[in-house]
């Protein structure tokens, strides 16, 4: 099996790879092959199983990928992108990278002939916003109020036209917000949904830029990379007619999340979180839809967490397992 | 008041222009100047009220329209089009014309620095389809299941979004079928509707190809061009966050439009309706969704025909006058 991850740089790149190592393998078929791309040039993992390819390349020059889809890969993870408020503070970088390089990398899989290979793409909650129902689900409109939202939704409408013309096997996957990403603090409107948890637990200060009675939609780090996994092994048919499916996160307020942070690190940790409102990020993230109905990702067998808890549990112990 | 109409050598386009030109004024400001587009050379209506500007071009040719654009058109409608079956025939002719134009326009727009300018494309029913509720509305999801109905979609998504970001003011009208058609039968999946009236009141055969409890979601090609005028005159926060909207059609069944033909043809009328099933137009137009909740459109404005006796008495008394 021979894989390809363009983004393999970035946060769910790297984890992505190092899971798929550690499996070494994808669909109970072994991994042989694994070939590496992102602007930054990808470290390569220290393994000697699978043939490594690692390079550094950008996805927006014409045919940049060509030669390597050339080379059949039966497994395409295209998590490379600009974030949401990158696109949104330049227009023209969003389109190329989020949108053009996407439909670059399917007219590639068109010319070689990539019908059976299964196209794996990381969509978003921005793609809903607007007026929208208390709870969503895969029937509710695409009405994106970002151009990040607008060119990965553009994106998923092209992956199923390509996929239902059989000219590759498409499956996009709306992440939740994932929490607790391990690390430092970025520039995302979400970071401070695992800044109140991270920071704490590392004896740190954090603060909470948004009402506590806040509902967010989450899913860890974990159980995005299994669905990401899982996504490779479905048949196109349990997908079609429309091959977008919004990954079960879990809806928990701020409140909640807070609490399950004074359960774990006790009232000190809790005590390092101070409370600063921030309208800019509230009105972000209250645009976000935190509810959703995902029956239909579960009958495909995806899963979510079981509870924050469990999130905070398994956070601390990757922490301290790395 | 200078308009500018791509696909105005097209059915609706033709249709605009008369009309535009009859009233004489777009949005209670007198209409000065009108520029037809198509890549067939528009037909000069003679007019010698306004400024007419007839060209034949081809809007994919890239920056096509720029030198237009900057003559600041006021309100833009944008007709031109490969319709569904052209667009499932040939996947890059259809991302070209009805894609890739699309986006040039709305960079010719942003360039040229058009944020007031009303922008105006007509999208279809097309953009939904699948697995689909009984009844639809404004927040139904795009499951779009043809190339034609991918590409509008995309193009809704796009148009939003430049509206958003203030580039233009755009709206979307996502248009029923269009019965009855004047003119002879075409290629569309969708000519029967039109030809099962239109033939037998003219004293011709025609043939109607799926089971006659088929429901249709119509509109008369004059409400269609109200809608049309009626775009012009909105303020774009009305149409805000989303500024897409299904026009208010009729849902009728094959059965009820033959009742009507017989109503006012009488009996020799319907027995020129001769009943030959063909599964493969069936099939396309049973996809399309035939029941539409649409009180936005109608809060909005926009108006649908009263019933389907005022369709074809409209038809027959235009077809008298012409
Ligand atoms: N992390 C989240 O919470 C989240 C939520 C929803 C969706 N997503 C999506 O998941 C995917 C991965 O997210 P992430 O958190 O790992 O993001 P990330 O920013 O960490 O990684 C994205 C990678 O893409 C690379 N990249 C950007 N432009 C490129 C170009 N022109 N050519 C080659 N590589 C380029 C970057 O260098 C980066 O390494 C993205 O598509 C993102 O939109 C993430
Ligand atoms: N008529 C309907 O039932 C219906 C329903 C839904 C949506 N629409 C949409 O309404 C619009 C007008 O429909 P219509 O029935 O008048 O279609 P039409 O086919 O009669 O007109 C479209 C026009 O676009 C022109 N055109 C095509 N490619 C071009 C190019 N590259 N450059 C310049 N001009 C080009 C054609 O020459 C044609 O005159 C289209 O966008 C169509 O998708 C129509």
């Amino acid at each position: 099996m021979h894989v390809l991850i363009t983004g393999a740089a970035g946060f769910l790149g790297q984890r992505l790879t190092r899971t798929l190592l550690e499996r070494g393998e994808v669909n109970g078929k072994v991994l042989t092959r694994l070939t590496l791309i992102d602007q930054v040039a990808p470290v390569p993992p220290s393994d000697d199983t699978v043939r490594l390819d690692c390079r550094a390349m950008d996805i927006t020059r014409p045919g940049a990928l060509d030669s390597l889809l050339g080379e059949r890969p039966e497994a395409i993870y295209h998590l490379a992108a600009v974030v949401s408020a990158a696109a949104e503070a330049d227009l023209d970088l969003g389109m190329t990278v989020n949108f053009d390089a996407t439909r670059s990398l399917l007219e590639g899989c068109r010319a070689a002939g990539l019908a059976e290979t299964r196209l794996i793409m990381a969509s978003s909650v921005a793609v809903y916003g607007g007026e929208l129902p208390d709870t969503l689900d895969d029937m509710t409109a695409l009405t994106p109020q970002s151009s990040y939202g607008t060119q990965k939704a553009m994106c998923e409408l092209l992956i199923n036209d390509y996929s239902r013309r059989g000219l590759v096997d498409g499956c996009v996957l709306r992440l939740p917000t994932i929490v607790v990403r391990p690390g430092k603090p970025n520039a995302a409107a979400s970071s401070f949904a695992s800044s109140i948890l991270r920071e704490p637990l590392n004896g740190e200060a954090a603060v909470c830029p948004v009402p506590t009675d806040l509902d967010l939609f989450v899913m860890s780090p974990g159980r995005v990379i299994d669905a990401l996994l899982h996504a490779a092994t479905l048949p196109g048919e349990a997908l079609a007619p429309y091959r977008s499916v919004m990954l079960p996160g879990l809806t928990v307020s701020v409140a909640a999340m807070l609490e399950v942070l004074r359960e774990v690190g006790g009232e000190e940790a809790l005590a390092r979180v101070s409370h600063e409102p921030d309208p800019r990020i509230e009105a972000i993230v209250a645009s976000w839809p935190a509810r959703f109905e995902t029956r239909r990702a579960e009958r495909l067998g995806f899963a979510g967490d079981r509870d924050f808890h469990e999130i905070v549990r398994t956070f601390i112990a990757e922490q301290t397992a790395s």
